[in-house]
């Protein structure tokens, strides 16, 4: 009897952090493993929501896990994140949220005190948001085999009557709607990693944006399409809007909100603001009539004060998302391969 | 400025794996920091479902995440497992399983191939259960900072009308009804774990329920509670109902079904059975009445060919569990404080 020893499985056959990063190499797996394992037409629709009918009502039913580290950084901590990450979700499909579930995975060893503060803060997440967390589950792994605490939300929610949003949708002609200013949430967390002390308040924007579409869907349902850009940031989500409407998308730089924080952490770091995570930020692309009042809607709600049109949806360079430059130059904006920040939420 | 080194948490103020249980600890866990932060009607009924009221049906919503070593056993692996587990959540509420989430935290450096094999499984034992995967999300964590893959399933279905199921509802006299052989995923797992070869065909009974519970609804409805005793085992299950409801539960031993195998592997490693996890049986208590037809519905069900009437309701020793042994003797059937065996699903 002898043995082979088995040769080492190359990296290009395992999973590489840039598959969770919501870029090109998550669209990958999705592509390569779970639609075809998967295969159904509500999944393939992929929107950040499932979207069945029951009992004659529109239900969206929404999934994340979180992994965020740190835990506890300023804006917010895992648990709020993971509150308002599947609000979001939810809401972005024009939905009411009504329950959410809780499913942690507890590390042998966490600090029942820390637990208790992320209980603690999901809770107060749900009750800002008027949404209850209705079921759960708890699971330890031992010691070495987790970090901290990962927390899974799901969450369900009513879709509004007369809404026909999707990712689709986008026409050329269309206004690009951005809530505020970007990239909050991937500088706080990542100079909170990295023990940077900056000058100014970098802060995470985590927060429920459910009070924010619903401003919105009171002056127009001529909405195309909502999303929160999360991981992969603005220019991740406007690039699966632009493939899957097959429109392109002009974007001004002048336009888009920045905070000074941001823009410093940006620069020390060597990142690309548009591709930092939002976690209390929502695009929107609306009818061209409609752009002022949404904006407006927008400004008088607390979460959308600095509501801006920041470009059109275009005919031309479908597929392709650009950006005139405050030189006056365009470039593309590509979707990343990989990941600029690992573990973000 | 001084510096003070801080003294370490003490291990009852952190997670424990027996916090994982589904015993004792599990319990406190949910009392102590999960209830009093998430108060809430729905949460407090300590279902293995929440049931809301949506557009005039009931909808019930439930959430697992599973953690089960190794990943892949005789009789399945952890996305069959994953499917079933919340499949059988939804069924033991009187629900017809709408739609799954399906949420993956990967580690970096997992083989594609494995993932690719869990994901199919996954559909494999969805599409046995007649549900779709609807939605989903994939986070990668660091090489070791997880353990391969966690999968947390969230579910939805809609409750049938007529049906009042609540582990409060057992009342004195009902019958207590057993789908088929205890301990089989458990023996099965812990087995393949410590890598003994026993004989016999040890595999895991991992199997969606929600055709069983098809069949036993189709001959009545005065069930007053399903449960499918997993973590904690049948001793867990009968415990909690015993609990909320405030009856006795008097179980006869001679009645149980139990493969031989799992018996054997029992011994050996100085397991009790009735603690042992089950992944593809039901307990139901029924109105004595319908004992018989119960069993016998049961019966007709490749699931539940060995069901049988493992004991009775009683008014005597509320809260308690009680065996008759193959001795003549009786004993309690307690709670367990942890685990007997960590990491089961």
């Amino acid at each position: 009897m002898t043995f082979t020893c088995p040769a080492p499985i190359p990296a290009k056959d395992t999973v590489l952090l840039g598959h969770g990063s919501g870029g090109q190499l998550s669209a990958e797996l999705l592509r390569d493993i779970f639609l075809p394992a998967f295969a159904n037409p509500v999944l393939s629709r992929l929107e950040d929501q499932a979207v069945l009918e029951v009992a004659g009502a529109r239900l969206a039913f929404t999934t994340d896990s979180f992994v965020v580290k740190p835990l506890f950084f300023r804006g917010g901590d895992i648990g709020s994140l993971a509150v308002h990450g599947t609000v979001n979700d939810l809401a972005m499909g024009g939905a009411r949220p009504l329950a959410l579930s809780a499913a942690f995975i507890l590390e042998e060893g966490f600090p029942l005190a820390d637990l208790r503060r992320i209980a603690e803060s999901m809770a107060q997440a749900a009750a800002r948001a008027g949404v209850a967390v209705v079921t759960g589950d708890t699971k330890v792994v031992e010691r070495g085999s987790g970090d901290g605490v990962y927390i899974n939300t799901a969450g369900i929610g009513i879709v509004a009557d007369g809404l026909d949003l999707s990712a689709a949708h986008a026409r050329p002609g269309d206004a690009v709607v951005l809530s505020g200013a970007i990239g909050d949430h991937g500088a706080a967390i990542l100079t909170e990693r990295e023990g940077l002390s900056l000058e100014g308040d970098l802060r995470s924007d985590s927060a429920p944006l459910n009070g924010l579409v619903e401003a919105i869907l009171a002056v127009t349902h001529e909405v195309r399409a909502m999303r929160d850009p999360t991981r992969g940031g603005l220019a991740g989500t406007l690039n699966e809007i632009a493939a899957q409407s097959r429109v392109g998308i002009a974007l001004r730089e002048t336009a888009i909100p920045l905070h000074a924080g941001v823009r410093g952490a940006c620069e020390i770091l060597g990142l690309d603001p548009l591709y930092v995570a939002n976690e209390g930020k929502m695009v929107a692309i609306v009818a061209p009539e409609c752009a002022d009042a949404v904006v407006a809607a927008m400004r008088r709600h607390p979460l959308g004060a600095e509501a801006a049109v920041i470009g059109a949806v275009t005919a031309g360079h479908p597929g392709l998302v650009t950006l005139r430059t405050a030189f006056g130059t365009t470039r593309i904006v590509d979707m990343l391969a990989g990941d600029q920040l690992p573990r973000i939420c």
